[in-house]
């Protein structure tokens, strides 16, 4: 369990600490639910409620709420309490894992020929193959594959059950969730008398550094160049990305988005949920797509852009969806009728 | 294979048995294409004529459809055929199931302050890790990891290839089907500079009983509360379920549906294929949200709601299509029409 | 490293060679950013300014553009360029492979009774169960799970981690990507008074010759017949097919895809990326539907379906996505117009 007093948690978000400095905190929790051990934060003013109803022991809060902690037995005011909640997380974290020494599981089924550095984490039952290289300190989970000469940065880890296929890479600080795979063959077949004639997909997935790959997502190999994800690029479980992407750097896409082969995504671009952007389609720096939005052309101007049928109650839908396919229609109805209205 | 008399299966479902008693029966079918040996069943009225056609040696039929099986070899009257055809596809089931005996594989890695119940399943290459509890008859499959501390219930089955992370719970006669992944982290950064740092997820997923979850879905970990599973919710395949979410009990979603972050779904609610809540939403009990559809505001009513744009040809959707773009435009428009006319 | 002349390039693809026959060609790459020893193709004319410009050493490309590619160090005339590129490819990674010795890796658990032709591989740490039966010089890649009595076919490639449950059967020449769950349990179940009771999934999945299907891509097993999938089917990443589903040969699904339970594609069908089709529909031969459209009733002529809402920025999207709402109501509205245009 952890167990650290206000100070050191001011001390380690670089805060001004009120209130008492001694105070042992043994959870971080949300307002809501929190006693005198808990750590809470409040980051959205809409939340200041309950601030003032909960009985969290510390809180870190934005300097703009020093009025609104006053009384309070302890609080730290930060520039940005959501990312200094995120600091303390890291913290927390830390002290709480569970070391495992470096080493290769005696289980682990590793080439000979496989570069292992001997600060590296090889875990139960994985597979390293011929030639691919681990870095320092880098983790490799129980069954995961490392394919032919596949490269794993330093510090990276690969939870359990990763399929890191021949030729990929990936940099440092990164962080694979179990299922992903990346580098299964992109989706390439040409045409051939009504039968699909494969396309081999010849090169393989490049990711930089301080990279997130969420649960069962999907990274293809490149057709004929590399598939490539910029550094700091964040994403959500059951992703797809196909092949030839491009990815900017620290870029973000929420759970089941798929980009489709040839896209290049810009940098600092998010993707909400659901969302899908058509294949060889560009999308400049700093584009916002709203969850569930179907990117059908290229968006070359920064902004957030949405296309989402509004939901309603099922016989409004079907009465709204129904006319919806005579909507052009409609339009031509209006022209006349504003034509008639001119004329007369 | 499995032999049963009709006798036998209409005592089984509780049913009025008609016609002939030792009628031998070795599949279960449809009414279409089944034989004198065909268990078959009739739960929709709109099939009543493929019941006529049918040369299945035994039907389950409702009460009320007595009139229709004058003259059948056999048949068996029951108050919800369909709810008897599910029981006897689970008396079938378990007549052909392989039993394989309690113990622990010899190629499993089990770590020894894991508590493995004696009448427990650890399949081939399984990893078990330190501290956590395999309840009694629970089967953990093939490839299947189950994280330290976590925590399988009684009669719980685990099919092959099943992550179950650190700390995570799940209770009694549930099923997880292959490739998912209890317990990976949430998706949560805060952003800093244009990056995005990590929000560890210190919490984790708790399951109740009854509960069945479909191929590679993924269930991440709450950040600081757990993400919560209500008795007897069932999932299929490639379903998202972001980190804090709660689902209530005996809520089904289809295949394919994402659920944001920290969204709460009620009770016997259902999800079609393919839907999404955004985060942070609430759907009230007993909310039916069709496949497709986008929630992205809260439902605190119970009822059907549906938003799915009608497809078309394609011709005739691009003209609809592009007539949306000025949907605003064209309401604009009628009003100043309206407006005109009132004036004239 | 891979190493061909332009000559021996040109036999392969049965093209005319003009210029330099003996073009020593180490790469396959786009026109853009091609250097002598790099093969090429042009195979959309709309990139036929890349290869003016293109350093490429050889190119293939149709047999209309000879007058393009006068002047050129070396091109091939094909009668498909495009079709002509994948043999090429196929050719290429079939030269860079690496043989895998026949055999059983000494980790991987195979059932005494399970039939693994002696041309056959089975991968490490991969499980096969009791009565399998594994065809000729088929390959079981590390960590799959073959399971009991289920059959690979000849010459089939189940790469790293597939799931092939009890009973399921593929053909020959296939190939199935890492994570891809085939047979798992179709979601099915009869409602009993709020609760949900299982109906066990009884059949299989049978999959003929020639099928690739991509990485986590979830195929149920049937009800009480099985989910098949013809010659030929080609199946992207993330992609769902319920249980009781047909899909006619040579079809292709791109990624995450979701067919529900009973549904019945013809053959040559496309599904674009993010389609959905409902269950129990029926989609006849040669229909293309296009990414992320939801089919919600049966397509029985051929041609391209589509029904995508037209993303915009945020507050258009908003302004008409709100009039959306009242469409019917001004339908009603312009109705209204016209008939007191009529009557005056």
């Amino acid at each position: 369990m952890v167990r650290v007093t206000s100070q050191e948690v001011a001390a380690h978000v670089d805060g001004e600490l009120l209130g008492d400095s001694g105070r042992v905190l043994t959870r971080i929790g949300p307002l809501q639910g929190a006693d005198g051990s808990t750590l809470s934060f409040l980051s959205n003013p809409r939340y200041r409620s309950q601030l003032a109803a909960s009985q969290a022991g510390c809180v870190l809060v934005g300097v703009a709420d020093r009025s609104h902690v006053a009384g309070r037995p302890c609080a730290i005011l930060c520039a940005d309490p959501y990312l200094a909640y995120a600091r303390v997380s890291q913290w927390w974290a830390a002290q709480q894992r569970h070391d495992v020494p470096p080493g290769i599981h005696p289980s682990a089924v590793v080439a000979p020929s496989a570069h292992v550095d001997p600060s590296a984490v090889i875990g139960a039952l994985a597979v390293v193959e011929e030639g691919a290289r681990i870095g320092a300190r880098a983790r490799v989970g129980a069954h995961c594959l490392v394919g032919r000469e596949a490269e794993i940065g330093a510090d990276t880890c690969l939870a359990g059950r990763v399929t890191f296929a021949e030729r990929c890479r990936i940099g440092a600080r990164g962080l694979v969730h179990p299922g992903a795979v990346i580098g299964a063959d992109g989706f390439g077949f040409a045409p051939a008398g009504g039968r699909w004639e494969k396309i081999e997909q010849l090169a393989a997935v490049s990711i930089g550094d301080d990279v997130e790959i969420g649960a069962n997502t999907c990274i293809d190999r490149g057709a004929l160049e590399d598939t490539v994800l910029g550094d700091g690029v964040k994403l959500d479980n059951l992703v797809q990305i196909g092949h030839n992407v491009q990815v900017g750097a620290h870029t973000a896409m929420a759970g089941c988005v798929g980009v489709a082969g040839s896209a290049r995504i810009g940098a600092h671009c998010t993707l909400g949920g659901g969302a899908i952007v058509l294949g060889h389609l560009e999308l400049a720096d700093h584009v916002h797509v709203s969850a569930a939005t179907v990117v059908t052309r290229s968006i070359l101007r920064p902004g957030q852009y949405t296309g989402v049928f509004p939901f309603d109650d099922n016989a409004s839908w079907e009465k709204n969806a129904a006319t919806l396919r005579q909507l052009h229609a409609m339009r031509d109805r209006l022209r006349a009728i504003e034509s008639r209205q001119r004329t007369t």
